[in-house]
């Protein structure tokens, strides 16, 4: 933390003489209670929490759950449009989403490192909380540490969530058919591009702002409208949308026909881009999807995806062809179908 | 990791020119997926893993869950006894055990430094993969990030375990009365002391090795045989037995007083402990736990712990006693009654 890069988008005023994060916070004894208890429990209005347990109980009706995690690293920790707390619930909700899950249960793991400004944390930490209240899951369990300055990156982030799954779970990617519609959820590429303009301090005007976002209200409304007709839904983060259309190609050994002329991006992002020597479809994003949709359902689906605000700019940006010599082409505007890279990384790193 | 301490311990020869961790490997696209096909996704033998979901699913015919999150931190990553593998595991599983539930899932996120040589990650996995077998419960979903050389320690682990509740839960500390008994189910401070003399390449002979463990079978085996009189189980984890102890009382209101002479040590912990001017009731235990038990059960508690390999040495060491000066007592050896410290922190951190 030598130099913190999040400083310029952090919401709150850095005070030099503030309290701070001490080794000794994190040894589990009286210490790390005062700051779970002063800091971290009041922070998240939850009965589960109250008696502070190592392990939450959850009551369910359900019998069928799906879980997952993630662990977050991105520098810098605040950003245009997000910060490292409100991510680490949008990513772990929208992988349930996308599963075919209604989220529930949150857990959250601090690594913290020694010297982080404690006012810092409390703000991530109400972020966290924020974010989770409107998402309508619960942070029922977590774990606190701390490392010694110079041993992590100020924060990480680990979240686990648990949620029931609702019927029709989408077949996945291995049921895309040819002929079957490629939807994206909006534009392309601001998640990646708003944290790497935050973390080299690269100057635009207005900054690129990150698309994080619950993707919750969007599914449910595109299952709503065409369930049975949904193949394949997937949130497009690291790797960006490219990245998801490869993992499809290869599932179902189709080809992923795209039009450049109809992928959404803002004229901000793919102006940086065109800077950076990036290809938007490469570039992660945090509330934005890839939808594979029966043809027939295809119109339905991004009516149904235009009336929610996440998802406004949902359109068709190709289909699902016989194989051809590529797992993923792309009709660039001028006119020649190219191949689509897959994403080899280190372009982006530190994003999510 | 400039100088990696855990590399004197670690059970594979390290060759210098070695596969290492890179950035790329981190991004989300086509070496993520390298890492996780080839050195993850073969060392789960796991059903839910075989599509590598971002959530795993998850069918259950009970509807009373329990989950617990924790963050791994160690160092160094491997010491004597075990290492950062075993220890998340053995850590998640214990926190379900001692709070009335039945390990079965578990999730498995990766924070790696790039640089970490990749077999010192198989190693790692391995050991993780072994240890989740041992205790009968399955990874089923995970994450991996990157993060640049100096951002991180090598390698940080977050295990978040889900569990099936069995009745009876134990009540709870505010349950304990005057005149219950106060069990420890083996000799206490020897993981922490363990990985500090790794830490510091203290030179005991031989080095003292953690008590890292599961305590599922212990606690089955405490609840089958006094279930109702058993008012409280904790693993006496950061902080120790006076960590448990001290938040027992302030949840009862009683004193925990305790006999110097009936805590069971080994004579190398004792050593180290003296040599180092720790008292071995503030040092971190993975493999031990603390119980209150109804006076008129305690002997049978203790027997029927002592029929199991991970607990043969569990003794009575103290009772609740109405409220006196102090949270917590201890009878010295010498005769007098002191109070116990609460631990403050900072005398071994990166213990877990």
């Amino acid at each position: 933390m030598s130099d913190p890069a999040w400083q310029m988008y952090c919401p709150i005023p850095l005070d030099e003489n503030g309290a701070r994060i001490t080794l000794a916070h994190g040894e589990g004894a009286r210490l790390t209670r005062r700051l779970i208890e002063e800091h971290i429990q009041p922070t998240f209005d939850c009965p589960e929490l109250a008696n502070l347990p190592d392990a939450a109980h959850i009551v369910t009706d359900t019998r069928r759950l799906a879980v997952t995690t993630d662990c977050f690293v991105v520098s810098p920790l605040f950003f245009p449009g997000g910060d490292i707390g409100s991510l680490a619930v949008h990513g772990a909700v929208n992988d349930l989403a996308v599963s075919g899950a209604r989220p529930r249960w949150l857990t959250l793991s601090l690594i913290i490192e020694e010297g982080l400004p404690l006012a810092v944390l409390d703000c991530i930490l109400k972020s966290v909380a924020n974010t989770a209240k409107k998402c309508c899951v619960s942070v029922v369990t977590g774990d606190t540490k701390v490392v010694p300055c110079g041993t992590a990156d100020g924060l990480f982030l680990n979240t686990t969530a648990i949620g029931e799954l609702v019927d029709p779970v989408p077949p996945g990617p291995q049921s895309i058919q040819t002929g079957d519609r490629l939807i994206v959820s909006g534009p392309v590429g601001r998640h990646g591009i708003a944290v790497l303009c935050a973390r080299e301090e690269l100057e635009f005007d207005p900054p690129p702002s990150s698309d994080s976002a619950s993707l919750i209200d969007s599914v449910t409304a595109l299952r709503q409208a065409v369930g049975p007709n949904v193949r394949a839904i997937r949130d497009a983060t690291r790797g960006g949308v490219s990245a998801v259309l490869h993992e499809w190609a290869a599932a179902c050994d189709l080809t992923m026909c795209l039009r450049e002329a109809d992928i959404p991006t803002s004229n901000d992002i793919r102006g940086a881009c065109e800077l950076l020597g990036l290809d938007p479809l490469h570039v992660a994003n945090e509330g934005t999807f890839v939808a594979a949709i029966a043809a027939e359902a295809a119109d339905d689906a991004v009516k149904a995806l235009q009336l929610q605000p996440q998802t406004q700019h949902a359109t068709i940006i190709g289909e699902a062809t016989d194989r051809q010599i590529a797992p993923v082409t792309i009709y660039r505007t001028l006119g020649r179908e190219q191949p689509l890279d897959e994403p080899a990384g280190a372009a982006l790193p530190r994003i999510c």
